[in-house]
């Protein structure tokens, strides 16, 4: 039977700041990347979303980030693989902290924004956080872009790993995301982008915007948690895959 | 036979920032402070002081503190015994993290500055500090000042707790130090520093500013490591209560 | 005739993080006091919220916060008077830059949240405050609690002051706000919130909890401008001021 | 006759982290860079340093950096021209208030780190950072890199520029500084630095390493200031240029 799990960002908010729906996209997903205080989020926030999380009976992971909260971790920053080892390690230790004062364990570990896209190109800061992962907990699931450079460094290193795919981006012939900077790299129909999920599961396979088939794996599902029309694309996304015959379902339980 | 565990603050370094002499301070005491990286301290400074305090065979405690790098966590700020909670359990675990990766334990935590001075006064801080050392890791052991609220809210939640006294600090007839506004705060005199660790350590007892003794438990001595001076004095009370009979070591091993 | 300014705290947002209905709120008061980047808002804020002001004819004021993003602000620090006067310099400083790039000149500081609060009762901070913004600018005014000790250094030290009353406050028999932790410390019912404002710029007084009048100076009113029941209570209040034959106007034009 | 500044960068001092020997090497250069706080540097700090620099009869810059001061702003940081533009007129303005606090004005601005490094090469960001400048005050003067995007973009807005050059770093055969990655990047020999530069001035040439002369334009000579060996080569090359004949002075007085 095919699975999926379905992944979101959560625990964005940062003091008196407040951002996303953590308490309604809960009830779609399976799997919780908790922001660990770098690019978004604090301890305060931390606590509650570890407590909302399990709650929901929903995976918690740590979602660490680059040290920019004015900029949401989302710009490239020239750090060297050692830095981001440090800084990964750090960051899943904090959480594990409130994962640990709740009497659990964490699932997983995805890089943030820059961190992610950086360590999906460049081997040895993929090395260095999947170290860094295995470090703290071997049994760790270290998410990242589906065919990255991170999977593969995970892979190497002993961990267990989860190719992410998007259902709103467009790839290309390589396997790759079609760039935000270049058109047609989002999918606006709701449909093409529930289709291509479902293809990607059952086929392992995606249509790329050159028109040629390529290969693709799918263990996890990135899912938005901003904004109405999110919201109502996640619940639209779950319902067809189970309708599909597809088990929504995280990777530990 | 007595016993005594010395302590000293370690990790202090930022970025391009260097503080202190951890290399030299590590070879007189028993337990390191390490900082987390709210007052001082960073992901890299944290890793490279976990693994400099294992080769020298000391024990590592988490040092959290208020988040105030700018002040260096010395200045009172009215934070919430909640914040207090979350901030510590964030600060531990983040420590944890590059323990973990060592393939080692933690064996305490002490609050720094400000967040220390607070929470030997206000037992509401008090015991949500202790709360949070408890819910993370309930055999850490949490040092605080000798007879504060700290220490009595470790005691009451459960934890292992240790006494820490100051042999350059006066202390007042209530057993409390003597605030560092006053005249006479500071022991200037080496001798007399060391005589009264020594005398609290074997008798129990701590002769007041005000001329009178005052029972004082002591499980463990701050060590300063800032500065040749400090370095010096260090060696000098190691080597007078090796001489004197009492056992110096850590309390974990 | 009588003339009252309506201020309102603008520019709190930062990063990726939205805060406050800023456009809206422009439409109904005199003076935007900016937050400068410790408390809240960030160059990028800073620099769009002074061309929003300017496009509303609304004065600019510096908004200085103490260095605390994730407290907004709002928890009181332990600093001393000279740090809060090279903080207070500092960010009017940096606002003033982008209030110069547009060709212009600012009305007015208010100190922010804690550092207001604690500038309102100590006389020490209060002069440093003052001397800051004297040093910077002479001409600039000085919003402070009505009758507080911020007003008071202010003056003494040649700047003008603007006193501030607030419509949703009880004020004490000695002229001081009802502190927020007691009950009755807020005015709900908006007829009598107008109706508290009025009578302060006509009469010069107000009705204090214990049900006796007391004197005080309206210079400015607070306005909020966070939700829709802020924005509908701010053009209530206009409407009625003008009603009541009261010019609303800044300080400058 | 020959006429050159020296500047150097100052104030990198930030909270409880002293970094610099700010009161000595003031003995020897005409312009001081100032962080701004971004990067290093603090209020306080920033305070002190401005005063210190008067003092010493020494012309004020601002040095604005990236958002990174765990990075010391060395770290590349992908940043828009907008950002980059509402950053420095922050800091620019930040400084400007301490300045005039002290009722003088600024000579100067040279961006720091990796924003000037990346504002060498990448004309839009060299644009919109001189067009903070120009905004905030048209009369500063825009250091940097000789030959470089930044010296080209200021003149283009109508800036006053300062080509920098370098004692200690060689050339490449297109006037470019042979990259820090690079065997021979640095110049160890202190008397080939000192003639480098008197090179520079008098002729207006450089030896590239590839044993070709190129043209370069020496305005200003950046000056380091941290340690005893550079406050000895400062000395050292003061005394040479005066030596040469060349004058060394301020661009403004």
């Amino acid at each position: 039977m095919y699975k999926i799990d379905l992944n979101c960002d959560l625990g964005e908010s940062f003091g008196a700041y407040s951002l996303g729906m953590d308490e309604d996209i809960l009830r779609f997903v399976t799997s919780a990347n908790i922001a660990c205080g770098f690019h978004a989020g604090d301890p305060s926030v931390m606590q509650k979303t570890v407590k909302l999380a399990l709650k929901n009976n929903v995976q918690i992971g740590a979602h660490p980030g680059l040290p920019d909260l004015a900029g949401f971790g989302r710009r490239n920053m020239n750090i060297t693989p050692q830095e981001a080892h440090d800084m990964v390690i750090y960051q899943i230790g904090a959480l594990a902290g409130f994962v640990k004062a709740e009497g659990t364990r964490m699932q997983h570990v995805k890089p943030h924004g820059a961190l992610y896209n950086m360590a999906a190109k460049d081997s040895k800061l993929a090395i260095a956080i999947a170290e860094a992962v295995y470090k703290v907990d071997s049994e760790l699931i270290l998410f990242g872009l589906a065919g990255s450079e991170l999977v593969r460094a995970g892979a190497k290193i002993g961990l267990q790993t989860a190719n992410e795919v998007f259902s709103d981006r467009t790839y290309q012939a390589d396997g790759t995301l079609t760039p935000r900077t270049e058109p047609d790299a989002l999918i606006h129909d709701k449909k093409q982008a529930v289709g291509q999920v479902v293809r990607m599961i059952k086929e392992g396979k995606v249509l790329s915007r050159q028109q040629v088939d390529v290969p693709v794996k799918a263990d996890t599902v990135c899912i938005h948690g901003d904004g109405a029309a999110a919201l109502a694309f996640a619940q639209q996304i779950k319902e067809t895959l189970e309708l599909s015959g597809i088990e929504i379902a995280a990777f530990r339980s």
